[in-house]
């Protein structure tokens, strides 16, 4: 009779409607897909957002899998009816999606772009910027896209420097762990980028006294979370100019509101929460491989760790 | 008693006066530099740039070598005077510096990055850009500076076709050659990047034509040499919207005139012939190298063909 999947996140629906069953039907998956949960104690699988209007899973007494279509779960992960196993989103959409943003924004501050993209006076300074091999970028949070943005950099002869948690091993990248390894990658870089998970630990991992520890004029890039960064000690570090430009994706409250001073500020740039995003092919891939998993009660790939918030 | 080496390029002298000492002494070659030729006849090798007022090379009856400082070598190639040995200069930091250069716009349109930089309604949409992967490239010139090139782009997964004067092979990039591969690479890229070395045969390679077999709205990046581009047919293809925009790095006249209309188009962006200098450091080590190959009769590297010009 097949699996009975509840698929919550009702605001795009529509991207999945075709490709969700066509990705179940692929791997001989027999499946009931619901918008509306019915009986909770038929549910097998939840497909969720954290925007979806489900908040109390306590009722889904046999679901085996809640699985998010984010790969940041933190507004989910402190939600203590949610007992069953929670796993994230990771695609390779969304890590490509990631690696564009953060290879390109990186490019384009080391490149200075902005002064040829905006030049009214025609200005023509021949001076060549420096090689990128001369350019150290320190990438905070080593995950999967923290990891794959750090090895695309690095394939550009970028020297990066990676900060995580606990201790890490990748080749080809300086791999640093804690608050010594965090001060040593932050004076050393030329731009940051932020790619950690959104948890207690991890809120204003960037405040007054770490933007001090930058080289004067860094640059910084959050492609991560908004919360990672003390929003009024970025503003008066660029205000001095410790900070040389900040290029944002993700925020606090979003959309931006319109009265927010980095909409106006000559030294931010806003992208609208664009570096990574689900897309619905390889998003139903994943979500049908977890379902296949879950049937065959083979371990669930990207499982959150309730413990650490990821 | 050693080689003599006369520095024609002596504009950027100053630039190695440091580094090629210390290079020929690190190789063990023992050497005068002179900046001024002395006795023609005792001159053993010349280093030399477009710019140097060096014209008439029939003195220089002994010498073994004149050695570009640059990568494009058509305004010496056609000097009836200069008959002996000829090299171009191909060193690393070159190849990176475009690399990064190419690179770094393809995935400023890519992203269209544009329209966050200069945002003054405070726009937030949300809509995300396509992946690489549905965004072909078409690279014309596959010689040392396109296939590098190529290979970056391709391994940030865009779909990417070179195209170059005879049949080449390159894995991972789709390669085309002839004026019925140049329709297919062009009618198919929603880049073009324009990386061909200057010859009578590829003067204004992008003509109205050819512009007009590109996709509606399609971006040019042109790094390599501004008479690639018949510059009125590709003002006019971008007033219609037949091109979206174009990324200009080398022009006919540099500095590029103030009055020139690619300063103030809204869909042109000008880059003041920055995407690769040669760096004296790797610079200096290639043209060691090649005085080294010269003084133990081996052939030299980057030896220019005069019948291609290239």
């Amino acid at each position: 009779m097949g699996v009975t999947i509840y698929f919550a996140a009702t605001a795009v629906w529509p991207e999945f409607a075709d490709l969700l069953p066509a990705a179940l039907a692929q791997a001989g998956i027999e499946a009931r897909i619901l918008l509306e949960p019915g009986d909770p104690a038929a549910v097998d699988y939840i497909i969720y957002a954290p925007s979806a209007a489900l908040q109390d899973f306590t009722p889904f007494g046999n679901c085996k899998a809640v699985l998010s279509l984010w790969a940041g779960v933190e507004r989910i992960v402190g939600n203590t009816t949610l007992t069953q196993p929670l796993c994230r989103m990771v695609d390779d959409g969304l890590t490509e999606g990631m690696v564009e943003w953060v290879v390109g924004h990186t490019l384009r501050h080391h490149l200075g772009m902005d002064r040829h993209i905006i030049n009214p006076g025609h200005v023509w300074d021949p001076t060549c910027p420096p090689l990128a091999r001369e350019r150290p970028v320190a990438m905070l949070g080593m995950g999967a896209l923290g990891t794959a943005c750090a090895r695309a950099l690095a394939a550009l002869n970028f020297p990066v420097t990676g900060w995580s948690r606990s201790p890490k091993e990748v080749a080809g990248i300086r791999c640093l762990h804690g608050e010594a390894g965090l001060e040593a990658g932050l004076r050393g870089a030329a731009i940051v980028v932020l790619l950690l998970p959104k948890t207690p630990e991890t809120e204003n991992v960037l405040d007054a006294r770490r933007l001090g520890w930058l080289p004067k004029g860094a640059v910084i890039l959050n492609p991560g979370r908004g919360p990672l960064i003390d929003d009024a000690a970025l503003l008066a570090a660029l205000d001095a100019g410790q900070v040389g430009h900040a290029t944002l994706d993700v925020f606090r409250v979003e959309p931006l509101p319109q009265d927010h001073p980095y909409w106006t500020h000559p030294r931010v740039t806003v992208t609208p929460h664009i570096a990574a995003d689900t897309r619905a092919l390889g998003a139903s891939q994943v979500l049908v491989e977890n379902i296949r998993r879950g049937e065959a009660g083979l371990p669930l790939l990207h499982r959150v760790d309730r413990g650490l918030g990821y």
